[in-house]
C-alpha cells in the first residue's frame, strides 16, 4: 500500500539517513555533526566547522593547520572562470547566477588541465573559490576591480577582506564565522537534496554543487533575509513600528523575519546569531539601525501573540542573518550568496555521505496521460 | 507508519504525476504523452516531438513551422560560452562536463543582456542550443573550427551538419530523428528528476537543466551505450562471437546491451531503433559492422536464455543506440552528449509539469548522529 501511494512533494518521506545535522521543530534543537549549534557557531572558525562535517570531528591543530592551508592555496580562479564572471558582470547577471555558472566551471584548473573528478579535491576548491567568485563578481558588477584572495587570511575573514579592500576587525570577523557556522547544514532542503540526487548517480561534486546553487536560487527554497531587512528599513524610526505592523496584520500580510516552518517553539539559530549581532553592533557600525530593528521585533513578537495566538511566532533566523550581514556591510544581494559560501560546507558534507551509501536516489512518477493518442501526420492535423 | 520509514534511494516512491510518459516494464510498453512510441519515433520529426511534450498535442502545420523558426533562430550561442569551450577544449575536459558548462551560461544573451528567467524562452534557448554546444566543443577538442548553426536546417539535420560539415542524406536524417524521438523521455530517471526538484524551489530552466545535465554524466544513471559497441568491436569477426561470449558469461560478466532493469518483456526503443539501423546500414555505411553486430546479438540472446534461463533477456536500447549513432558517424564519446540533446526535451517539458503543481520537492533525513558531542577547544584537542 505505501509502496504505491503519491507523495506529493515527497512530503514526509524519509529519503536517507543522516550524521551531518539534526533538526528538530518540537525541541528547538538543530545540532551539527554532534555539536549544538549554541556551543559550536560562537565558538568555531568556519574551517573547523567545515571539518568537522566532512571528517564527523573536530580537527587537531596539525589537522587544521593543514586543512587551512589546504583551503588558501585553492582560492584563486581559474582565468575561464574569471573571464566569465567579467562577462555575467557586463550583462548584469543576477548574483546567484553568475555564482552558479562560476561554480560549474571550477572543474578547470589554474595550471591548464581539467579536474580529474576526485571528489575531495573538488569539494576543497568548491569551498575555498566560493568567497572568491562572489566577491570578485560584486565587485565587476560595480566597476571595480576584483581583489586576489590573500592565502594567510582564514576564509571568513578573507571573504571580508575580497568585498572591501580592506581586512576586517576582530569583532567582523568573529561575527561573520559565527554566521557562516550556524547556516553551514540544516538537515534535507531542496538544494542539499538536489546535491545528493545529482551525486547519486557517481556523477562529480562540481555537478552535484552546480546543481545545488540553482536550487538554492529559488524563491521557495526559503532563507532568503532581505525581506526581514527592508520590512525595518520601510518602518525607519521606532515610533512608526506598532501601527506600521498593525496595518500589515490587518491586511493579513506575513510579517517577515518571525516564524519558521519547521521550528515550533524557537529557532535555535536565531539566538545564536542573535548574541553574534549584539556583540557586533557594539563594537560599531549603523547602532541606530540595530536600536530599531530591535524595537522592530519586540514590537513584531507582541503583535503576533495578540493576531496569531497560540502560533508563538518566535524571531527566526533571517531577521538577525540580515541584521549582522547588514552590520558587516554586505547589502542585501549578497545576502543569499553568502548563505551559498557557508552552506556549501554542508552540501559537500552531504555529497560525501551519498557517496558512501553507493545507491541511486530515483523515485517513481505516476502516469496520469492518455496512452491511446493516435499519430496523425501534419498534413492532417 | 509508512510516514516515517526510510525509503532508501526513494525506491517505489512515487514523487508526482506525469503526463509526459509512462513506462510499464511488465507489458514492454512505453507511452510518450499519449502516442506509444513505435507510432511516434519513426513518424515525427524531433520538432514535433518536442512540441507534443511541452504542449500536450501535435503541432497543426503553422504551429510547427512556427516552433521550427522559434528554435532556429535560437541555436546561436553567447561569445562567453563559445569562449568557455573553447578553454574547456584546451583543458581537454569530458564532453559532457563541457556541454554542462556551457547549458550553464544560456541564460547570457549573443545580444549583451542577460536572460530575463522567462521559462518557455529559456527551454527554447536550451533545447535550440545544445546541438551547437556538443558539435562546437566535439570539433575544437580535434582541432577544427566550429561550424555554425544553419537556420534552414531542422534540429537533427543542423546537429549532424554542424558535426561533420556535411548536409546529411535523408536516410541519416529519419535515422537522426528517429533516436532524438526515442529516448526523449522516459518516466522518471535520476536526471528527469535533478532537474524537478531545482525548478521546484520556483528556480530557472536553465539551473534546472544544468542540474540535469551534471545527473546524467554518472555512471550509475544508465543509458551510456558505448560498452554494447566496444563489445562488438572486441569480437572483431562472426567466427569468435560464440567462445568470446561464452567465455564472458562463464565468467560471470555482464554482456552490455542485452536486459534492462524495467522493461522485463521487450524494450520497444530497441525494436523501434531495430528498425531505423536496418534502414541505416541498407542506405550505405559501415554493413560489415552492422552484420558482424547482428550476429552477435542473435548469439548473445541465445547465449543468454542458455546462461540466464528464464530471465528473458533481450537486446536493450542500448545496443541498437550504439549501432544507430555510429552508423551516423559519432563516436562513442558523443553518444552520451546526444543522448542529452534529446532529453533535454523531455527535461524541460517536466520542468514546465513541475511548475504547474506549485509544489516544493522536499523528502526528510533521519538523523542517526550522535547528539552530545562536546565543543573543546583546538588546543585542547
Amino acid at each position: 500500500m505505501a509502496e504505491n501511494t503519491l507523495k506529493p512533494g515527497l512530503e514526509g518521506v524519509i529519503a536517507a539517513e543522516t550524521r551531518l545535522s539534526s533538526v528538530d521543530g518540537q525541541r528547538g534543537e538543530l545540532i551539527i555533526a554532534g555539536i549544538p549549534v549554541e556551543a559550536l557557531a560562537g565558538n568555531a572558525t568556519f574551517e573547523e566547522t567545515i571539518y568537522l562535517l566532512w571528517h564527523d570531528a573536530l580537527p587537531t591543530a596539525s589537522q587544521l593547520a593543514q586543512f587551512r592551508a589546504d583551503l588558501a592555496r585553492r582560492r584563486e580562479l581559474p582565468q575561464a572562470t574569471l573571464d566569465l564572471l567579467k562577462e555575467a558582470a557586463t550583462q548584469k547577471s543576477v548574483v546567484m547566477d553568475a555564482l552558479r555558472m562560476a561554480a560549474g566551471t571550477l572543474g578547470l584548473s589554474t595550471t591548464g588541465s581539467a579536474s580529474t573528478g576526485e571528489a575531495e579535491e573538488e569539494a576543497l576548491t568548491l569551498v575555498a573559490a566560493f568567497p572568491t567568485i562572489v566577491a570578485a563578481y560584486w565587485r565587476w558588477l560595480h566597476g571595480d576591480e576584483p581583489i586576489a584572495p590573500r592565502s594567510d587570511l582564514g576564509q571568513a575573514t578573507n571573504y571580508l577582506y575580497m568585498l572591501s579592500g580592506e581586512p576586517p576587525g576582530p569583532e567582523q570577523v568573529r561575527a561573520m564565522e559565527t554566521y557562516l557556522n550556524t547556516v553551514a547544514d540544516h538537515g534535507f532542503n531542496a538544494s542539499t537534496f538536489a546535491a545528493r540526487v545529482i551525486i547519486s548517480t557517481q556523477s562529480d561534486m562540481i555537478s552535484a554543487i552546480a546543481g545545488a546553487v540553482g536550487a538554492l536560487k529559488g524563491p521557495l527554497h526559503g532563507g532568503a533575509p532581505g525581506p526581514a531587512l527592508d520590512m525595518v528599513f520601510e518602518i525607519k524610526e521606532a515610533a512608526r513600528a506598532e501601527s506600521h505592523l498593525r496595518d500589515k496584520l490587518e491586511r493579513g500580510e506575513r510579517l517577515m523575519g518571525f516564524g519558521h516552518r519547521v521550528y515550533k517553539v524557537r529557532d535555535p539559530r536565531a539566538e545564536v546569531l542573535g548574541v553574534a549581532v549584539e556583540r557586533l553592533y557594539q563594537s560599531g557600525g549603523d547602532k541606530a539601525l540595530y536600536e530599531l530593528a530591535r524595537h522592530v521585533e519586540v514590537t513584531a513578537v507582541a503583535l503576533l501573540a495578540e493576531y496569531k495566538p497560540g502560533r508563538n511566532l518566535q524571531t527566526n533566523v533571517e531577521f538577525y542573518t540580515a541584521l549582522l550581514l547588514h552590520g558587516l556591510g554586505l547589502p542585501t544581494e549578497l545576502f543569499s550568496p553568502t548563505f551559498a559560501v557557508s552552506r556549501v560546507a554542508g552540501w559537500t558534507a552531504h555529497c560525501f555521505e551519498q557517496q558512501q551509501t553507493g545507491r541511486l536516489i530515483r523515485p517513481k512518477a505516476s502516469y496520469i496521460g492518455v496512452k491511446d493518442r493516435r499519430w496523425v501526420p501534419v498534413e492532417e492535423r
